[in-house]
């Protein structure tokens, strides 16, 4: 049965009734944002549509990041925005879903076409008469934008925008004109799939790199896969996994790629980051003779913020629709194709690799006495235990984002950081996403939330929305009074200090009915939390305050900092040097 | 004795050191925003300085309001955030004090110049390599930019920095890499003060407009003065109240002009906003002959926000730097000389003007019973004679900003609000601002919000900067569940409901020590609030929350509904003709 049979649908619909229809097609079931004058029209119709629900947020930056959390679960996220205030209120977390590859498609609500060609001074204008200002600020990060004036092609230009937000895996911009959302369309359109596939690579240029990189399987004897971020956003986990399995090659993860591949594979070795991994993964990850990098995000793998300072002779690294093999760039290359090709012409009889003694992963030990006060690396060990298969961990910049990958994911365990572009505050929202995205899978998942006291303060009222719509998320907050990280890497300045908040209580002010509170303070206290047997149930929400000494800090930080501490020096003697050249006059 | 002796620097200090030293020189002694990695140095210097303080915001947008509360009261605000994510949270903020013309300055710590130079993929980027994105999106916001990188000429840089954002009152954008706080510069400088004049007039224009003007002063029977939100601005409010004193005419503000002018003046009548005035107003502006409208905002006076439907025949329009007279348009005339000239020029003796019988400003009366629940139109006329002379007093986008219409602002009042740009949320943020800058002035005055339940969601972290402070802001909460004015504009729709939170006892969460709450639901409740003499003084920050019915505004709302409507019909009837226009083909 057609679409629009099943869903009963007129002949003609309106242009904001089709986009509704596509996005439920795509599994898109809830829409994050705000109402406002220029967009409630608009979010009128989604109300209308069996399967959708709108989900109310309490800023818009919230709900960008919650936008791209639930993106991240289920391909493609949906914010709309209002014109003006809304969407610039939002753009920094359409920033970093266009940082980190994530589909998001942003929904403007714009002024009347009356009114802006008229050039009138309506409220959320700069006052000058430009409508396009923002539209022209939203380009540079989308990967596509598009104002809904054309009322031919309308249907058109939308299927375009969400086949782009969702293949693309960035942000697209799509403005929709207030006095336009009942343009009629043809409702016989939604009867033929979004085609969403990944187009052919050339056969040639294929083959070539295909060649290439088999002949380097063949004949390496230390070799070394690394899955980086872009395995999970362009769907090429299947593959990779594949090919971990059919070459038995030690297997790694970027920070930013944790979670991507199964962990409980026997040749998984933990967390690669560069030059402050820990000193199991450097031994394997130093010693080998082709590495090759599966679904890379940074434009150059070697510089990017984790220090990775390797450079293997026999490097290659598989970008989304890229190829770099030691000195040479494949361009228009996609990976998914590509992946398929390698794998089909890999034959396992003619590598020379023998399977080595296994490195599985380290995962630090420290005993402590139950009176004893919390230890990062405690906590981070203790924690990993209690992971189930099937869990969505969301870390937050700060201590978190580097005591996570000491943890140990069980399978189908997803993860989500925003690494690169390391917004504060981002995880809260992105976890309301995620658990908005987590209610509509097949499957039962509990959301965990990593984050900092300071991060939570950023965007604290999203709390607010996950209590309204029931959610049943684990909140640890990692309290330590403050900006940690910074204050680790930088100095103990008192603008690291935050307001301290009675963050248990919050629930009951945001109205929770049903959620549980717990301060833990000692070594005690974690133990018989995590041993709590209805604990593992996420049947309410849950805040975690966990009290940890304002200086002490994982591991992998610590290493970082003395990295720091070079560069730093390096950066002095450069100020000194610019101080000698510019010879002041003496007065 | 020189700056540099009174403040005992070194003959070379750093540019850090001297930009911070110039916001000294004029009083912005509060600097908002949050630490991150490449702004701290930055903000490291700042602790050295005697009399300036880091407000330590909880978030960057928040930030951005408090540093327009702030600037509308000490003319000059300043932000400093991060790369990237800090200083694209701030934005939306920013583009408010553009559109509403408020002078800050957004100082922006970028990463080191060989991080940029390089292209390297440091986070807080698009990891595109491409570190001048976020400045050319600034661009479409600020009134200037700089980038500091030349070490000759970067404390000139600084200087024109400042100037243009306090002479231009709008948003200037300036980076400063991390590596070059430390960047030498000669103190010297900082003995000469910055030149902030406003340039005079070319004499031949100005006359030619002075005279025009005082031809029409003198011969109109039936004129009228409207004070807009410049007057303010543009330091222009003493020259207002000379003009209104010597002619005698009748004067009205507009919305964003109420506080601009001495509403004890006896010829004062109101707030207009066209043809949603109360009845009294509209009667004395629906027959003037002569309407000078002093410190224009919008770039057409005739289409803004409130809908100002008048045109008189002989209308004078005095922008910043513009005049517009009937239909000719005079560029490139400084307001504060040209009001200068004109007031030398005035011979009271040739106006033709006969005082009148006031039409003093109409409080609506409305009388109630102790026992009953509150009405908007009642709590703004109790509110209003509560009001003290020197009260700052900030309205929220909603329906406070048309209640505040109808009260009356005591001697030396302040109004702050933000209805043009009208971003939700902002009021709480400005209230934090102001709130610092009431501190830094020579006079005691009281801080008063009044926001919507709503709004204050949206921003509602930024009560703790306040109690971090131990600021004593009166915050009044209009909870009317919900948003209001989109729900009496557009519909009943649930997307305007909220989650209810207990707003009372957020201050003692966010770790206030010395704090009153009251829940206000009747009229008795609110009498016996306002007539409590300790509830007078502001000796510690106050939540009052007022509980409202939903669907009850104030009157002016009620007004523009009917507007509105008729609008709303007319956009029906355009869909409806396009609709005609695209026959769709028979299926």
């Amino acid at each position: 049965m057609h679409y629009t049979e099943v869903e009963n649908l007129a002949t003609t619909i309106t242009i904001a009734d089709y986009l509704f229809h596509r996005l439920k097609q795509l599994k898109v079931n809830t829409i994050f944002g705000l109402p406002g004058e220029f967009n409630a029209p608009l979010i009128d119709k989604l109300y209308s549509i069996q399967g959708l629900r709108w989900a109310g947020n309490t800023n818009e930056l919230n709900a960008a990041y919650a936008s791209d959390g639930y993106a991240r679960l289920k391909g493609l996220g949906c914010i709309i925005s209002t014109f003006g205030v809304g969407e610039l209120s939002a753009i920094n977390g359409i920033a970093g879903s266009y940082a980190e590859h994530v589909g998001v498609l942003h929904v403007v609500g714009m002024p009347p076409t009356s009114a802006q060609t008229r050039q009138l001074l309506l409220h959320h204008t700069l006052g000058n008469g430009d409508y396009t200002v923002f539209h022209r600020m939203a380009t540079e990060v989308s990967c596509h934008s598009a104002v809904i004036v054309d009322t031919d092609f309308c249907a058109q230009e939308v299927d375009a925008c969400i086949s782009k937000a969702f293949t693309l895996q960035r942000p697209v911009y799509m403005g929709i004109p207030v006095n336009l959302v009942d343009m009629p369309v043809e409702s016989h359109r939604l009867n033929q799939p979004l085609d969403l596939s990944v187009p052919p690579n050339d056969p040639n240029k294929e083959n070539e790199v295909v060649e290439q990189i088999l002949s380097h399987f063949y004949k390496a004897k230390h070799p070394v896969i690394i899955a980086d971020a872009c395995v999970t956003r362009h769907a090429v986990d299947a593959e990779t996994r594949e090919l971990c399995e059919r070459t038995q090659f030690p297997l790694f993860v970027t920070p930013m790629g944790k979670g991507a591949v199964d962990e409980s594979l026997p040749q998984f070795g933990g967390v690669y980051t560069g030059s402050i991994s820990s000193p199991s993964v450097r031994e394997v990850v130093g010693f080998v003779d082709f590495l090759i990098v599966i679904g890379c995000m940074l434009a150059d793998f070697e510089t990017s913020s984790f220090h990775f300072g390797y450079r293997a002779k026999e490097l290659v690294l598989l970008y989304p629709t890229l190829v770099k093999f030691k000195h040479a760039t494949y361009p228009d290359l996609n990976i998914k194709p590509l992946l398929q090709s390698l794998l089909s012409q890999l034959r396992e009889s003619q590598l020379s690799y023998h399977t080595q003694p296994r490195q599985s992963m380290v995962i630090p030990k420290l005993e402590l006495p139950s009176t004893h006060s919390l230890r990062q690396e405690w906590v981070w060990n203790q924690i990993s235990q209690w992971f189930q298969e099937r869990d969505i961990i969301i870390t937050e910049t700060g201590t978190s984002a580097f005591g996570i990958n000491q943890t140990h994911f069980p399978h189908h365990t997803l993860g989500i950081s925003q690494a690169l572009w390391g917004s504060v505050g981002y995880s809260l929202g992105a976890c309301l996403g995620a658990a908005m995205a987590a209610t509509e899978l097949s499957k039962t998942h509990r959301v965990v939330l990593f984050i900092g006291d300071g991060a939570f303060q950023l965007t604290a009222q999203e709390l607010s929305t996950m209590i309204r719509w029931r959610l049943t998320p684990y909140i640890f907050i990692m309290n330590n009074q403050g900006y940690s990280v910074d204050r680790f890497l930088h100095s103990n300045a008192s603008y690291y200090d935050i307001q301290p908040w009675d963050y248990s209580r919050l629930p009951e002010i945001f109205g929770a009915q049903d959620y549980e509170s717990r301060k833990i303070v000692t070594v005690g206290d974690f133990q018989s939390m995590v041993k709590d047997p209805n604990f593992a149930n996420a049947e309410r929400i849950r805040i975690l305050e966990i009290m940890l000494p304002p200086m002490d800090v994982p591991q992998a930080l610590r290493e970082r900092w003395v990295q720091d501490e070079k560069r730093e020096l390096e950066r002095r003697e450069s100020v000194e040097s610019v101080k000698r050249q510019k010879l002041l006059p003496p007065r």
